[in-house]
């Protein structure tokens, strides 16, 4: 129940368990990106409005917070200053003041307050805090690697382990939309849509497709494309056509090779579908899913238990319940497919940490097979011991 | 020379070197803190209008950053927001919203950006950083001292050593104004006037205080007292016939006993004439000054160097130039007065670390009594040593 005394809508008061807990955090990001050789930089809370303006987009420009001018003129209702919207534009804005002093290249992080006029809720804030890791002035393969591989190495060192990293091209999707003849106008309006395929059905998303001018046949063409159980190998051979789409392909293939070392292989994974809204991007785009992200689908579940037919769907569900018990999130798989790989990569997309599979073979046997979705690795477990067995290893994880 | 990239006028870009120059004082301050069980508290940085209008004064409301309305309401030029102007009024809102949920007493420390509608220039900044701490719930003289300790402490843990601490009561200035016949309604202009002191000669302050409505010998009473040589004495005696005069400097005095034990002697004074702008204020005032602190008189010089007669005079003006030469701010005393003790007074003054004396004693014995003001140690120093000796012991408190 709101009252006078609550912080504004949309912010929060951090009281001292809370201060603590994200500074520690802040702290090790600060580390780790320290450890790469980015250099802090910490700019005004606020810049000239026509710094901030017209850089976003329409849309974004309104969640622009506006300061008035100062003094007499405030009664103007005119507002000459902007509350930092990212730290980006005022990243650009010190390289144009800065220039030849700055290093070459400029590797630079910031780590502060942002402000959005945003209608609050849902877990919306209208004051957050960005960290971010920029390179300016290199064309470096390696500079995309080392942002990724930092981006990686800060989450890690933060203790979580579960999360996954999606990545793809922007030159992927130009190809792709090169291949299935897209039109250059409709383009940018057909890959908002595909981008939904995380949130919608594929029957939503060809719906909006069409509603956005795709013929129903290319749209039922892509969507299948992507949605595919073997869609990276599709895409893959799908964009042999287009100079784009094959150099993107080698783009991002040498940046999974240049990682390779850093990143588990489990964690990162070529995600055509995954688009990212801005359009000044034009490489390698990535995003890291975390299970427990707020309002989102992934992390959802810590542990999926499998169906893989009618007659184990009882006793999966008593294994859902039994981790439960645990503490755990858990769920037996609801989907009408009985194969294993679809069950798995539900697992996964549930954010889910450990996937029960629980066949014939295990029925015969008395185990369980915990699959754990982050290493792939999998141990059978004896059935009356699968509760227990789960709650020691979330208690190691957790450390 | 301003240009378009340059951050708003008031407001400054931290890039490296000063960043981290900045961050670890902070970490210092925090630890500090922390080492008296302050504990951190973060708030917005705005808070609705109405929380921060009316708090400080009509002056200070005018230089309250406002924030217009979001989205459709932003065209009627209304502001619903305001920036941060200190840390005092949201720590009242906190203590309204959470109440019993903090621990009592409520011991606070916040650092972080408040923002001021100031002029910018003259060392005075838009957006700076504060850092505060508080004691809400404590009626304990105590609670005064653990504050005073722990300002006094992390001024000192950041390195610095030639600072002093000066200290009084609202409760002694009311008793001056009840025993100078000072009328209720003049009595908070009065104050104002005498705090000016600082700055401005006896007599302006003088003709300030009759331009204020205060007749001209009381005034100049007033300001004898307090800018005689033996104020401290003179205003005891003064106040005897005032009961919350008494009782002020009895609550300064147990407070001077009790932080005894922790703070070097000569870095605090009782200083009647400081007064302290905010009419919150109830009990013991103090305010710091630091050699370098920007635009303020005290921090000029690092040495002083006596002229006791005439004929030491360009003696004592060429220990000065040597004092210069190793890299210290030096001047001799220009005033007219022969008195040491005026000239050690006018030194430490001028935030000066060191006085040089130079009289018919030393001029015999061929050396200069060298007298650190922060620990009123002196020593006797060979004359040809002088230059020498300074910059070793600066580079010694330098560390």
């Amino acid at each position: 129940m709101p009252n006078q005394f609550d912080p504004p809508s949309g912010t929060r008061d951090f009281l001292a368990a809370e201060f603590t807990r994200r500074e520690r955090a802040f702290g090790v990001l600060r580390s780790v990106f320290a450890s790469y050789g980015f250099e802090p930089l910490q700019t005004p809370a606020f810049e000239r409005v026509d710094v901030l303006l017209g850089k976003y987009g329409d849309e974004a420009d309104k969640l622009v917070f506006k300061i008035l001018r100062r003094g007499e003129h405030e009664a103007s209702g005119e507002a000459d200053l902007a509350l930092r919207y990212d730290m980006t534009v005022p990243l650009a804005r010190v390289a144009a003041a800065y220039g030849s002093q700055l290093p070459t290249p400029y590797k630079r992080y910031a780590m502060g307050s942002v402000w959005r006029a945003d209608r609050p809720g849902r877990g919306r804030f209208r004051e957050f805090t960005q960290c971010d890791i920029d390179t300016l002035g290199s064309t470096s393969p390696l500079a995309d690697a080392e942002v990724l591989c930092a981006h990686h190495d800060a989450v890690a060192a933060l203790g979580l382990a579960d999360f996954r990293i999606l990545i793809n091209s922007r030159r992927v999707l130009s190809g792709l939309l090169e291949v299935f003849a897209v039109s250059r106008e409709l383009g940018p309006g057909v890959l908002t849509a595909l981008d939904k395929l995380e949130k919608m059905s594929a029957g939503e998303v060809i719906s909006e497709l069409t509603s956005r001018g795709l013929d129903e046949q290319t749209g039922g063409e892509l969507v299948a494309a992507m949605t595919a159980e073997d869609a990276t190998e599709r895409i893959r051979t799908a964009l042999k056509p287009s100079g784009s789409g094959m150099a993107g392909l080698e783009e991002l293939d040498r940046l999974l090779a240049l990682v390779g070392s850093q990143i588990p292989p489990e964690r990162i994974r070529f995600t055509p579908r995954m688009v990212r809204g801005l359009s000044y991007y034009t490489g390698p785009i990535w995003e890291l899913l975390l299970p427990d992200e707020a309002g989102a689908r992934p992390g959802l579940l810590d542990v999926v238990v499998t169906v893989l037919s009618d007659d184990l769907a009882a006793p999966s569900f008593a294994f859902a319940a039994q981790a439960r018990a645990a503490g755990l999130r858990a769920s037996v798989y609801l989907g009408s497919s009985g194969k294993l790989s679809k069950q798995l990569r539900w697992a996964a997309e549930q954010g889910a940490r450990w996937c029960l599979i629980y066949g014939n073979a295990e029925r015969e046997a008395g185990t369980v097979t915990v699959r754990d979705l982050v290493s792939a690795e999998q141990e059978a477990v004896p059935a009356a011991e699968v509760a227990d067995y789960l709650a020691s290893r979330t208690a190691d994880a957790r450390g």
